[in-house]
């Protein structure tokens, strides 16, 4: 600051009060942050799950290899691409031999602070999904589980990698184990973000439209559901709440959400709740993509959970909260493993 | 070495001869390597296609979006894969709506060395191959280049790179500007090997069993073909000089080769002579991927074209040295880019 005259102290003094009150607004909103949200942790080990370098190294392989799949052509990689953000920029996915995915890829990224996993909460955890995918007839292709056992013996580099994993298996090459290592990688993809740094206690870790976004996301009702160590993933709920969602989004077809995973009416149009980290990255956006940018997003999810029409400069403000939920790519995911070398004739 | 009696010198004098003469032989041997092959650049940069920091950036964004096909599934990162070094582990890739690619996938590290690209010759060099690639029906599957186009537009991110990569342009966004910016990211991708080491001069950068197959690799006769800066991709040669090719490799259909392109009987069977750069990172082997490992790979190379039918010994040895032409891959290739965001709703 230029030097000023000394009568200019008396002009300035209610400007300084206003500075004053202004820090402990922005103290009492990080106060209240930190009630809603956590940061997120180094990892995503727990003691079921735990994390082992070894098991981490071969699931990392895994997750990048596509020749666990029936025509060698597709690996976790290709819909959860490190360069998207653990997302495929696609509304929906195509599986192998060109089958249609049903839902919208959920990034991979911090995917294990969630309490369930796909967009209707029918995979209990990470691992369990993998093992679900590995014969998927969408995801892989495979007939069942001994042709992808045949795939992974069969590349000369793999079941040293399974032993070191799983010392005490005897026959290490399994489902399970494979779903256990690709999920023990996936617990170590954490994104910590400027917002984490901000519920760390660094309140310059957010620019004024970010903070301004986020008091607005909280007092506009988002932190209803979008709370705690992912913004989101903690439970489930209606989508649309006020108003029908399809109304909102277009989407085509309808969804019933839940409802066709339990058949009970209160899960009809139930999902669960996204968790909003780097979601900036990740459009387009909902269980179907059907709304392809991050404001249109904001302002349906305003409209058909809380009944509420945001402006352009609200809008805008919680948009730029939800760009401070950015991390970087972690290292192990940006960067491609090479794999173990040696060909599979792929099934035809 | 252990402190050995006096009298023990008289007695290792003739190994002392032995040693002396094996060194002399491993100085002729560096020097008749340095003859015939050369050394990696630290790029590929040519007066016509030079290298700016910002085409590199570009054209790194675009050789990993899919966004660029018809329905944003495939880039050219799909069968260019950095976890298996360039190439994609299959015999023949499939491109856009399951249509089959003619031929394996050659590996576009230090591709920028041969004298043209393909494995019929049929691309002058990187630009015209990415060019051609573009509105090719099974690689890109777009109409026209206006699709193209259209969806570079419609990303936020790229149309500054394009200008900041074709300053000169008023429309940077040209089939030309995007074939010459992913050239110029492809001419930064060389992977230097311990072969590059030694024919720098560092004996020691070659294990006993590569300096022997390096020289069965010279006097079986493979260097007539595998020479120069790649280890081959230097000219045209007929595949099966002594023998038809299919024989050994079991090939359907027979691949007439470039006879296909230029309808001149002298032309049958022939093939560009394939970079063996990087070559035990890349099974399966030969234009249509009919061979699987690399020992076999030599086997059949020894036999059909220069009528020699190597024992295991010597197959080991020549493996050997093609091992230690492997290099590191690039860290900008190993490591993806983040694309820049925004969705583009694919073609149907």
């Amino acid at each position: 600051m230029a030097k000023l005259p000394l009568y200019a102290a008396g002009f300035m003094a209610p400007f300084a009060i206003l500075l004053i009150a202004a820090a402990a607004e922005d103290t009492a909103l990080l106060k209240q942050a930190q009630g809603i949200f956590q940061p997120l942790p180094k990892d995503m080990a727990t003691a079921e799950f735990p994390i082992t370098r070894e098991r981490v190294e071969l699931g990392r392989s895994l997750f990048f290899d596509p020749r666990l799949t029936i025509d060698a052509s597709m690996s976790c990689s290709s819909c959860h691409q490190p360069a998207f953000y653990g997302t495929d920029a696609l509304p929906k996915p195509t599986g192998v031999k060109q089958r249609p995915h049903p839902r919208h890829v959920p990034t991979n990224l911090n995917a294990g602070t969630s309490f369930v996993i796909h967009w209707r909460g029918d995979r209990t955890n990470l691992e369990d999904q993998v093992f679900q995918a590995l014969t998927s007839p969408i995801t892989s292709g495979q007939p069942d589980e001994k042709a992808v056992f045949d795939r992974l013996a069969r590349i000369p580099g793999y079941p040293p990698l399974f032993k070191a994993a799983f010392p005490d298996d005897p026959q290490p090459i399994t489902l399970r184990n494979i779903a256990t290592a690709i999920g023990a990688y996936e617990r170590t993809l954490v994104t910590p973000s400027p917002f984490d740094a901000y519920l760390a206690g660094n309140q310059e870790a957010l620019p004024p439209t970010a903070k301004a976004g986020l008091e607005k996301f909280i007092n506009t009702g988002c932190v209803a559901c979008h709370n705690g160590v992912g913004i989101g993933g903690g439970m489930y709920q209606k989508f649309g709440v006020v108003e029908d969602y399809w109304k909102a989004t277009g989407s085509d077809p309808i969804d019933k959400g839940r409802f066709d995973v339990t058949k009970d009416p209160d899960d009809l149009y139930v999902f669960r709740v996204a968790s909003l980290r780097n979601v900036a990255m990740t459009p387009p956006y909902f269980h179907d993509g059907s709304v392809a940018t991050l404001p249109d997003a904001v302002k349906v999810m305003a409209r058909v959970q809380l009944g509420v029409r945001l402006n352009d400069a609200d809008t805008g403000d919680i948009v730029a909260f939800l760009q401070s939920l950015t991390g970087e790519l972690p290292a192990n995911f940006a960067t491609a493993p090479v794999l173990p070398s040696g060909f599979v004739v792929p099934a035809k």
